[in-house]
């Protein structure tokens, strides 16, 4: 797996501890670290005192031989992070005159009268490199001591990511691993246990690092990183394991994919949604682009909805229920009369909470497929909260399609 | 505001490191702790091994006297936590014959075969209060050694958040603060800027913390809290100061909002959307019991299906386009015409990122509204990603209709 570099990140601020934001830059300066061979071996979000914040730079510094400290480098009084760095670090700040001369600049430009705190955004540890900001005016910083660096950088994402990557073209060579690759590799249908089950041969191979990551209920993303040999060997293993559940292996969604194949095929595509309520369509339309394939969706919540915009019949919905194989089926027919597209789909079912009665409990739903000349009901038997329903549903449709479209086909569960 | 007793959050997972996912428990916990006078001094996040899992723990735990340690305690090869917290406290394992036997029955419910990965979720240090999971099959624990308290949670959200409930009922008096109660107040249509200086003379009494968070563009929750006294006197404040904005102060979704008061009027609604693609709909059908108001959605991506469905004219979409007050008008009155609902809203716009022109941006779209018998169309002109369109789009449509049924006359910006 090459030489691992391991590195830290140290996130500074008030409102990531008191529920106003989550961090995101640990993932950000994770991905951008993972081309180098580097990894991050842990992340610390302390407050904004300069106490707590130079502790925690000490601390990480004496586990990892690089840092990134990001937040708290702004123009107010609550930011204070340069001074705990320069306390951690025993160096005196400087004023960096190149940054300062460019934020005294960028205030000019904007009118907003140079006030005592913008000078703090140019004050860097003695003997760093300054990082300039393209989005913001606080300036960032690397420091290099006795091998280790410490890079400086702001908590704004916007402001943080351009800096970050200048100061990865400046880190020294022995802060950086071996060739590494990562991939990612999306099922649908299999439930996590079952994955990490499968998978069990690539673990106890041990050649690649596995991770395993829930996107919603059966929706998994695995990731396998390591030498690109190691991993190319690997994901043929994991695909061969997980067979047609994979979806993608370059990180698509499935409605990308499926709106790939619709793209590739010329193919049209329709919903008309009962217990999903829109999601289906939702989903679908979030790919851009998605107006090329999508006419229309029918949302027929009420049954009144289903008799007059897809022509199901009164006497299946007195006889078998508006939750039944035979109106999914009458739906989906409906569906195709009025909207002509290639690919449709069709749901009714109980999203719960309420309505589920012993014969037909809550998360039972029936969808009806009509694509090309074929048309097949599938039944689903779901568990979970109302959205889990809603979005196990969703994503069954599209898989459903998805394979369908791969050319397996649709068993036939129900005829009319 | 009484006294402040301080706690950590330490976050286990790799794909929390490796640029998979970013951690958003510890939000989730300090926004449940604010109530009970307990703060975060810091957040760890560390990697699914065993010695490095230990080490936050005892590091964290010599520091604070409350410590919720999340995620790695399902039942695959890289769920590790429950060994690490077992090594850190020194205490064996044990099964929790409680857990075992709901997780036996849980795993039958869902005819998932019963594998030995899935009794390590019953297992809890000796002499721990087993937390039942409602969400999931990860049972969690909580352990009291010589008055510091360790909870161990999973680390998928929603199986967290009632466990975490559970947790803190049954936390010692002595990791309680002062008496302090919270507030959320939420509020659609003002930039987060603009509320932060609309509510400068809270900041400036300081007589309550106040924690602003961003839900979703223009969508924000604001959070009050303090002694009982004090957090009714700004409350009042705050909704004086934002007006009509704010929608909720119980923490309720703005479709439940809305759902209320179509339940207590007893109207019904409709929706046709364009470039919302489901959206708006899928939002209003997230509200439990929403089939007693919600008739029908129609989805009308293409020209066509805005003529087949609803009636728009061809000379309207050839005249003004797709995107103009007059389609919109067109959508809105064909969608009463069809449905008979009592409410009804119709959107037509551009999503993009394609799709945009100089005299038509992206972001530009127009919805019109028919409720009892008044009709009006607004126009916005909206920035950002596709799905932050989408996202304004629908929570702009939702808003004006709840102001509608509030009373609030919408203003007439076109009659087509």
């Amino acid at each position: 797996m090459g030489e691992i570099v391991h590195a830290a990140v140290l996130a500074v601020g008030d409102e990531l501890l008191n529920g106003g934001v989550s961090d995101t830059n640990t993932a950000r300066i994770a991905l951008a670290l993972e081309p180098l061979g580097v990894e991050l071996l842990f992340s610390l979000t302390v407050r904004d005192r300069v106490e707590e914040i130079s502790q925690g730079i000490s601390h990480a510094l004496s586990k990892v031989p690089l840092l990134f400290v990001c937040g708290g480098i702004g123009p107010t009084s609550d930011d204070v992070t340069r001074e705990a760095v320069a306390q951690a670090l025993n160096l005196p700040l400087e004023l960096s005159q190149e940054a300062w001369e460019s934020i005294e600049k960028r205030l000019k430009e904007r009118s907003i009268p140079v006030r005592d705190g913008h000078k703090k955004q140019a004050m860097i540890p003695r003997g760093a490199i300054p990082l300039p900001n393209s989005a913001g005016s606080a300036w960032g910083a690397l420091v290099e001591m006795e091998g280790r660096v410490l890079v400086l950088l702001p908590g704004v994402p916007k402001e943080l990511s351009p800096m970050l990557e200048r100061a990865l073209e400046l880190l020294p060579p022995h802060l950086r691993g071996g060739e590494r690759i990562m991939v990612c590799l999306r099922s649908f249908g299999l439930p996590e246990s079952e994955i990490d089950q499968k998978l069990q041969p690539i673990w106890e191979r041990g050649r690649v690092a596995l991770g395993l990551r829930v996107i919603s209920p059966r929706h998994t993303e695995v990731r396998l990183s390591g030498s690109p040999k190691a991993v190319e060997e690997a994901l043929g293993v994991a695909i061969s394991l997980l067979g047609e559940a994979v979806y993608s292996t370059k990180g698509e969604s499935l409605e990308e994919v499926l709106g790939r194949l619709l793209v590739e095929q010329e193919k049209t595509i329709a919903t008309a949604e009962s217990c999903t309520g829109g999601m289906i369509s939702h989903t679908v339309t979030n790919v851009p682009g998605s107006s090329r394939y999508m006419i229309q969706a029918l949302v027929t919540y009420s049954n009144e909805a289903k008799e007059q915009l897809l022509g199901v019949s009164r006497q299946t919905l007195v006889d078998h229920g508006a939750v039944s194989p035979q109106t999914a089926e009458e739906m989906v027919r409906g569906l195709r009369r009025v909207s002509g597209a290639d690919c449709c789909a069709a749901v009714t079912g109980i999203a719960g909470p309420g309505g589920g009665t012993p014969e037909k409990p809550v998360g039972l739903v029936y969808a009806g497929f009509f694509v090309d000349e074929r048309c097949w009901v599938r039944e689903y038997r779901f568990s979970g909260t109302r959205m889990e329903i809603k979005t196990l549903t969703t994503m069954s449709v599209l898989n459903e399609l998805r394979l369908e479209l791969k050319g397996r086909g649709g068993e036939v569960l129900s005829k009319g």
